[in-house]
């Protein structure tokens, strides 16, 4: 496995200097490098043998029949692997590509192995969000759950959605035939974890058991902006002192919630001065948890805890909910059979839940879904520094080939 | 007096309608709108049979000699009144200007009552520091504390201070000849509260013990920017829950120091995006008191209990210090003759310092002075809707009347 690890993390790097911009790697959703991206692992898979298509919503599909030696049709039954090759604007090389380069490396086991198991690869189009603002447009349409008024979208540069599709050579009237049909037995995504987990733990994968819920708020604290020097401690109605009180009950309430995760990443202060008491401040709250009760209920324990520190600051407050999007549990049967396959390598089974989105997320309404995470050096991503261990990749291919085994044998 | 009052009041209006800009008040240092005000003052001055010049900080003058009844030369033993006519941007009518023109009935009021007092106006010509971001140009001059290095600052059209003195037809030649001589008896600035105090307590003036000393800094809390959805809370050094935490203790600690005002108006989030940790956070202190070891040792405690903040969330601290300014003590003897003064109208005398600089401040570096502080309604200021009750303003006349009698009959 080490030296398809290797091609496997090569490819990437390859494909990250497929860039609309030079020197950095950024590339939204069927912009020109995509075509390189698509030239590349149309190769690819041809080399491998496999039908190579790209559906309306700008994926691109390969299908890979095992040789049929023994005269049995295997048919449509197969497993669906992949992820995403859209990138945020100064990306790192890994985010989404590298479970696309590895589905090509399983797509190569299988058919070393003579496993009796097809393969489709989808090399989604859009997950990031950048482009049009919308998130998850490839897989949307895999999972039949791509809404047409998203064509009307709008990029920076007034293309909509529509127009890219049509550029890029495609129908966006086709979109609905872009969906999953039943013979998929399921989709697994590889992906880096994104995050500090597998690092501070000494481990290489984990099995993701779901997508954590998310619920997001803008509370605006309103209390009167006053001459710092002038206005004697008894007499203000700070809004940042508010609000910062507010931003250590948010952290203690996760710290004592088992699996919250709950953060304060955005403030804006008016007027901003160091010698004027705020007048107003805005903060974002965002809110994780596999479980929505435990969510909803933290949610509503810290706008509720915002609302007395607003009451007896006598500040105004205004809330306002951005997000309330529920988790989304991996297919128990995969993330078992997944499990068993860490096992079997010899690795400590770690299953934790993935507090980002993934195309995983979306794909799961349409067939049974897993998910295997790959360690993040530093829990670093979205950045250029963004990287993987070829140890860690290994790995995760070795546990990838334990579980095409078993899924051939399930199915043979 | 109401009638008095309502002149005065009048007068700053109608000087509030001469401005760099249509329709709201912004009057830097010396620009165009300044030559209207002094053409008004001007006017009033030699009204009254004052002499005037404008000295080479542009700060307009007018001396005023009692009639000399007795045969008596009264000499040059006078009391200057007076305060700044420059503004901020978008500013009220009062600040700075209402010193100016109850200095003219002031001397109304001296001539009438035929006190045996000179006394000399001075409209310093800056005092907010916004066109060279350095205040206090017009009383540093009379003080005798204007550094010629100042000349070369320049404004945001890079014009420097010695080309603004010239071009207002000014001999930059000549500051040194601008310092108040040794004749001057003191100095005494009215000047609205620009606080909330007198407003709270349900008084109309006080008089002012001494501009607080004052400590600024700038903390830079840095930790580390991760995705907020992967990151657990064990697992965070969340910049913005550090400064949240200091933030809360500055507040409480000035809650709990009789005097102190400690403010923290300024934050800034990097990167400030509601799904990312804060990976850096820049926040001012700003730091206030009477007492100069009261100021420093809460800014020195503020800063530990920063820096164990910082420690044990494994955050990295940097901090600068902007500024520490001593306390400035308000003459004893003027201000308890201002104090008697205010008895004698029957008034409840109110004692306080002030928060915010004044040019009362710089010229207690050369003459005996004191401030009297008119209520300032809502505490408002820096505002277009800055302004100041008819009653408050004559009953600062009566106050200050009683003030000039009674240091008439000492200078006798």
């Amino acid at each position: 496995m080490p030296e398809r690890a290797r091609r496997g993390i090569a490819e990437c790097r390859r494909i990250a200097s497929m860039s609309e911009e030079s020197n950095r790697t950024t590339r939204g959703f069927l912009t020109p490098p995509v075509r390189q991206v698509h030239a590349l692992l149309h190769e690819r898979m041809e080399a491998l043998g496999m039908k190579v298509s790209v559906d309306a919503a700008g994926n691109l599909r390969g299908q890979w029949q095992p040789p049929n030696a023994t005269g049995k049709r295997l048919g449509n039954k197969r497993l669906i692997l992949g992820s995403h090759i859209d990138t945020v604007p100064n990306a790192g090389a890994f985010d989404g590509v590298l479970g696309v380069t590895l589905a090509l490396e399983c797509v190569e086991i299988a058919k070393e192995l003579k496993l009796p198991l097809p393969i489709e690869i989808i090399a989604f189009s859009e997950e990031e969000g950048v482009r049009f603002g919308v998130p998850f447009i490839g897989s949307r349409a895999a999972a039949g759950r791509f809404d047409p008024a998203l064509l009307n979208l709008r990029d920076a540069d007034g293309v909509t959605l529509e127009d890219a599709i049509r550029t890029f050579g495609l129908d966006p009237g086709e979109i609905d035939e872009a969906v999953i049909d039943a013979h998929a037995l399921g989709f697994l995504e590889i992906h880096i974890e994104q995050g500090p987990v597998l690092e501070a733990e000494g481990l290489q994968v984990a099995v993701v058991t779901a997508i954590l819920g998310q619920s997001r708020h803008t509370l605006t604290w309103t209390g009167h902006n006053n001459h710092a020097g002038t206005t004697p401690m008894r007499l203000r109605r700070d809004a940042l002192a508010g609000a910062a009180e507010w931003i250590v009950a948010v952290e203690a309430l996760a710290q004592h919630t088992e699996g919250l995760v709950a953060t304060v990443g955005h403030v804006d202060v008016e007027p901003n001065a160091g010698n004027v008491i705020a007048g107003a401040v805005h903060v974002s709250l965002d809110v994780r948890h596999a479980d929505d009760a435990v969510r909803k209920s933290a949610a509503e324990a810290l706008l509720a805890q915002a609302e007395a520190i607003a009451a007896r600051r006598s500040l105004v407050l205004q809330c306002a909910r951005r997000m309330d999007q529920p988790a989304v549990p991996m297919d128990e049967r995969l993330t078992a059979s997944l499990a068993e396959a860490i096992k079997a390598v010899g690795s400590p089974v770690k299953r934790m839940p993935s507090g980002a989105g993934h195309d995983a997320m979306v794909m799961a309404a349409r067939v049974p879904t897993a998910m295997l995470f790959v360690r993040s050096p530093g829990g670093l991503s979205h950045h250029p520094d963004e990287t993987v261990g070829e140890e860690d990749v290994a790995a995760a291919l070795e546990v990838v080939c334990k579980f095409l085994k078993r899924l051939a044998a399930e199915v043979r």
